[in-house]
Order: structure tokens, then sequence, then C-alpha cells
């Protein structure tokens, strides 16, 4: 009855204070309010919005709907990293045991590929025996010894926004900035770290296209974990194009660990340093911006952030032969060049179609239950401003089979916009958003 | 996929194309849309509303998810009533045999009661041996014999509407004019009739308590229904305190039965002969109001109407000595007066704090599954602009239990505000609407 009357006061624009929200979710996971009505809810939320004060109580009743990571046995700041997502972002594959070999700890739980956008976790299955589906003991057993673990959110984390993510997804209230800040907090503050840098995508192949969506997430996101109690910080990150050159699950990898060495894509490096930098604030291990990237540097030079890249896959069951022998991950049975279709120059990437037609190879899932091909994947090597010519080869297309390939590099050619003029890439790191401004980064 | 889209395309504010509608429509039937899909549809149809285009489109797809009757094979003119209901309700009892003895074909699909509203079939369901739930076969047998059946919607009649509304119902999503002219319709039109008047009720104890609401459901109604081929009219009548006397189940039989005789309570009588006249206008027996009433008052007089009213109750199982034996109606075992709670003027009646009492006395159902009490009810002598004195008996309270008449019959004095100045009631009759202007009644 009365989580009836609250589906009524959305409805009608008004505030739910946070006791009726934490209601709410109580009633549902009890099963005393329906998924039906639930829907009614979200729809009603993604309509007429939720103040901000209305989000940080979903956010923590949606936390508590499941266990919730106390690391405090752990010593050492414990900070996290959260991308929007988009093609080729294998951030976190460097990003984590780089910072690790800093000093601080990183419990990351990631995600699978979502939409157009590749994940986390399905990269790291191209990595023999990798395992992330990990047990909270297990994870903090990792995190202790190694510093850093990549897993998948434990299924007794943040049970509500299970749920709600499926049916979000098939009723069509899937872009709403106050249940993305939701449903991506209630899983990351569980996690139990003292802070959080937002990697907030803009651009072709983000979920936020435009700049002004996407500085309205990252202030939500800030806020909200600030407000949970927590450090946080967001860096608007150019997702114009894919990140770095490959885009895929092994070949991913294979680009990561080369990042870590001195096969530095400059985008991915860039982007990395920079959200590696604000996580050793966060940890308060610097206060100096350019002291931190000296730290970074080192940990790249005497090999340390490698060594701890080894140590993590070992620890989580992998092979770590893998970071100086890449022939080990999965190799793809078939490929095909990439042609320019014309001559000029590259204008624009139409990011989110290159995903989906990776999604189409295999490398995402149509449905939750499609098989994923570790293989598949593209080398793009021409990025927006380079200069090509009609026939000339800018890529590869890897993996699925030949007829495939086919379709997919026809789909990914088309995705190229080739004009006469030379256009500018977006601002790769656009600007820095720390609770109370935003400033140039 | 596509209906889907459908839900964003409405989320935005988008107009959905009549096939678009159908598709989805024709989706759920077929178990593609799911109702979590379906809910999350029907808020962003409340907040963002439907075009009159699409209302006609969806009333139409709702209407073609079930059997649709054709009564070409009946000779004459096919006219029902459909009221948005209240408390006190019972003109249809009164108006269906009254019509049908002037020559108009009255059948009448009509529901349980609603939320704190009365409903025709539970008042009928207090005539012993009374049927309503017949066949498609049956009831134009009765029509084709009396030219009158009073019935339940048939299982098939509006497929699409019987789980939409329980799930409206469930997730706060009644209140829209588009959905209830859909849902209205989709019933009404399957039922074969060849025009309609609406009887849209306002004041406390209608669901459009306000009249600018009711004008909006009236034209809904009107101009939806004219879309479909339909001739149709609406009035805009009183429910700022019940209608008669009685409210109740037998106890309003009784008091329709009285209304085609001499007993006639003013504001039932005057509502209902206002719904005859238009009937037989719309049904093209008379051009003149003058002479409508006429015939109107010559049906009555000469005990025509009440011959039907006993043919109808033979024709559908029921005892028709109950017209002139109203102690062949259960008879409640316990009641109490009511009495007036100070000195001065009946000014304004809560009427729908009323109706929630008489559920809670047991005239209605808090679950569906709930057992009618058929014997409860009230009997209240004095209306708004009358003169009480403290402690005088304004009616009775019966039915139930000794404990349950107390608190109902304190809920019923509450309703009831009384002042020092005298206050008059809303117009019975306030207006009338014909598809094109709004005219005095």
């Amino acid at each position: 009855m009365i989580p009836y009357r609250l589906i009524s006061k959305k409805r009608g624009g008004g505030e739910l204070t946070p006791a009726e929200i934490g209601q709410l979710i109580t009633a549902y996971l009890a099963g005393d309010f329906t998924d039906e009505q639930m829907a009614a809810f979200l729809m009603a939320v993604c309509i007429n919005g939720l103040t901000p004060k209305e989000t940080a109580a979903l956010t923590r009743a949606m936390t508590a709907s499941g266990e919730v990571w106390d690391l405090a046995s752990i010593s050492g700041p414990k900070i996290d990293k959260h991308s929007t997502g988009g093609v080729g972002d294998k951030v976190s594959l460097v990003l984590a045991p780089w910072i690790a070999a800093c000093g601080v700890v990183v419990p990351m739980m990631s995600g699978r590929g979502l939409g157009h956008t590749g994940g986390t976790l399905d990269k790291l299955a191209a990595i023999p025996g990798f395992e992330t589906a990990l047990t909270k003991q297990k994870a903090i057993r990792v995190l202790k010894k190694i510093g850093v673990v990549l897993l998948a959110a434990t299924p007794g984390i943040a049970q509500a926004d299970r749920r709600m993510y499926a049916l979000r997804d098939a009723t069509g209230t899937v872009e709403s900035i106050p249940l993305i800040t939701a449903s991506i907090l209630a899983k990351k503050l569980a996690e139990g770290a003292n802070g959080y840098v937002f990697d907030v995508k803009y651009g072709s192949g983000a979920f936020m296209v435009d700049l002004p969506a996407a500085k309205t997430l990252a202030e939500s996101l800030v806020k909200i974990a600030q407000s949970a109690g927590k450090k946080a910080v967001a860096l608007l990150t150019a997702m114009d194009q894919p990140t770095g050159f490959a885009a895929g699950n092994a070949c991913e990898v294979v680009e990561a660990i080369g990042c870590l060495q001195i096969r530095r894509p400059d985008d991915l490096y860039r982007i990395t340093r920079a959200l590696a930098v604000e996580m050793l604030i966060l940890a308060g291990l610097f206060r100096s911006r350019v002291r931190a990237i000296d730290r970074l540097e080192k940990a790249i030079d005497d090999g340390s952030a490698l060594d701890k890249l080894r140590a993590m896959i070992k620890a989580q069951g992998g092979d770590p032969r893998v970071v100086d022998e890449p022939l080990r991950l999965p190799q793809p049975k078939c490929s095909q060049p990439l042609r320019a279709s014309k001559t000029g120059y590259v204008q624009k990437i139409d990011t989110c179609r290159i995903g989906w037609a990776l999604v189409e190879l295999g490398v995402g899932r149509k449905k939750s239950d499609d098989e994923v091909d570790l293989t598949a994947g593209i080398i793009l090597e021409k990025k927006i401003g380079a200069r090509v010519i009609k026939g000339e080869i800018v890529g590869s297309v890897f993996g699925g089979t030949k007829s495939k390939l086919k379709v997919v590099s026809d789909e990914i050619s088309a995705s190229l916009v080739i004009g006469p003029t030379r256009k500018k890439p977006a601002k790769l790191i656009h600007s820095r958003f720390d609770g109370r401004r935003w400033t140039e980064a």
C-alpha cells in the first residue's frame, strides 16, 4: 500500500523522503513491490527526475540492499576508478597494476560489455586461466597480498541493482542520470574503497555523446559519492574515437601490456596517466601532480608496474607468461585488412557504429547468454586528423568467420568519415570536476 | 525489439502512429511485450499523455483485442449509457428498463464496484437468482426477446483491457484521461451499440472531482466514440453527494424500483430522465426533448417501464416478484440510526469518504476476491442544504456486524460538514457535450 502511494507521488513530480525511498527498495527486495510497480516507478523517475537528495537516498538504499565490504583490515589507501565506458577502453588493465605498484590498494569490480561498449571482464577472460568470479574472501586475500584485484561484482553486492538493471534494460528506462548514478555507485560504494575517480566519456562512442550530458553525469557521480562520505573526482575524457588502436578482447590485453612498457598509444597512455595522477592524489600519497607523474613513470621504467600485472594475473589463476609472450593469448583464425574508402582526412569516426559492428563480430553480446569470441577485434591505425589514400590499409579486422569479417569490415570502413580538410579530434582530457568546480585538465 | 523502441518514443514525448499502437497491443497479447514493459509504457502515457489520434488508435486496438459483437440481427436502435461512477449511482437499474419500454434496445455491460464507488453488477446480485455472467448467445437471446440486458463484460471482450486494467491498478497509472477513455470505450464499443450516452460525474464522490477534469474526460469519451463511428453525447452530472437516499446493494435496488413508480428521489429521477432523453434522441426516436419526456412519463404512468424491469429480471433468471415485494431481497441482520453531530445546515458531504466507509461495511471489495454483503448500506435522508438538529436521526446504516456499524456510522457522520449557513448543492445536470460544443443542460 505504501509503495503504491510512492509511485503516484513520483508520478506527480513530488520529492520522496529518504525514508520513503528506503521503504520502496526494502519492499522491492521483499517481493511486496512487484517488477511491474518498479517499472512504472522507474519510468516516472526517468521523466520527472530525482533530486540530488533522492538520488543519494536511492544510492544508499541500493548499496545497503547487498553486502558492503569493509576493507579496514587492509592497510593503505583504497582507491578505485570507474569508467562510463566506450570502445577500446582498456584503461583499467593498465591503470590498476600501475597504481598498485605505486602503493595504492585497488579493489576494482568491473563489468561485462554493455550495448556497443566493451567490458573489462571480457578482456580479462582472454588471459588463459584468469578468474574474475571471486568470492569476497578470495578477493580480499588477493588484495592483501598483491594490492590489486580485478573482479566481477559478487552475487551479494547491490541486490536491488541487479534486478533493477535488468528491468531498466527491458523497459526503456536506462537513460536517466539519477538512475545511472545510483546503479554505478550502489556497486562501487559496496567495494569499500575510500575514494573514487570517475572517467566520464563524451563523444560518438560514449553513452553520453554530448558534453553537457556527460558533465551532468560527472557532477552527479562525484556529488553523490561525496555525500556518501567518499573522496571523489571526475575527469571528462574523449570517446570520439576508439581509445588506443585495438578494440576487442585479447587484442586489447596485448595493447594494455604494451602500454606498461614502451609501446604506448598516446591517447591511452595520457588518459590512464591522468586518472592515475588523480588516484595518487586522492590516496593522499602526493599533492603535486608533477611528483605524482614522476612516481608513475618510475613504476614503468623500473618494471614494477609490469611486475604487479604479472603478480595479479598469477594470484587470480591466470598465466602470467602472457605478459611477455602474447602468442599465449587466444589467436584469431582469420583476418582481413581494413582499407580507406577514399582519399582525404579522417574527419570523424562513428565510434558507436564500430562498437555495434564489434558486437556483431562476437566481441560483445547481443543477448546476455551469448558466447563471446575472445580472439575477435580490430586494429585501427588511423585516428581523426590522419591523411589516408583510397585503398590504403588503415588497419585489420580479425576473428569470427570470413563472411562475418566482410560485413563487419564494411561497417567499420563506413564508420570513418573521410573528407578533404583536416579536422581535430575532441580534447582528450577535457576537464576535471572535484565536487565544487570544473577546471581545465 | 519494436515495442521497446515505442516505450522510448513515448518516454521522450513523441507521438506513436496508429500502426505502432496496434503493434504494441498485438505484441502484449502475444507475450512479446511484458507486463513490466507495459507498466513502463503506461507510466510514460500518464505523464506525457496521448494525442486524440493516439487515444483513438489505442481504443481501436484494445477493442479489437477481443470479440466485437454484431447486433445487426436485432432490429431497432441500440443505445447504451456509461457512467463514470459514484456513490448511490443506481441510474442503470432505472434507466435500462425505462428506455427499453420506449423502444430502444439496451445492451448494457456493467461493472462491479471500483474503489469507493458502487457497481451495477453488485446491486443486481441482490436480486435472488439474477444472473449477469451471461454468454454472448444468451445475452443476444434476452436482447431479442426483451430489448434490454444487463450483464458483465464477457471474458472474450477487450482482452487487452482486462490485463492492462489490473496492471494500472497496481502501478499508480489509473488516473489518465486517455487511458480511462480507452479502457471504457474498448469494452463499450465491443457491445456493438450504435450510440452511447456518457454520464460523467463531478464532485466529491466522483473519480474526477473537479469540473475541468470531468469536462476533459467527457470530451475525450465523446470525441473518441464519434471517431469510432458511433453516436455519442455526454452529460456532466453532480456527484457532490450520494445520488438518491440509498447507497448499498439491495437497498439501491429497492430505491431504483421505487423510481419507476411514484417513490422518486428527485435527483435520481432527474438525472435518469435527462440521460433517457438523450438516449431517445440518439436513437432517432424523437427530436423534441418535450416529446421525449412525455413518452418517458407515459412509460412510468402506464406501468410498462416496471413491466420491462420484471421481464428483464425473469429473462435473466431472477425473481421478478422482488419488484412488488421488496422483502424478498436480502435483509440486513442489524442496523443503527445515523444522527446529526451538531445543529446547522448540511453544507458539504465528503462522498468519497462515505464510499470508502461503505466498502468497509462490505458493500464493495477491498481485494478483488472479497465477498460482498448484499444487505449492507445506508439511507441518508438529509441532502446538502438541509437543516439538522444535533442528535436528530438523519438516516440509518445497516448490514455487517454491530461493531462494524458503529465504526462506519461514525465515519459517515464525520463525512457530513454541518455549518451555520445554508449552502447549495452542485448543479445537478451541469452541462452537455455533443462532440462540438458544450451547452447548458
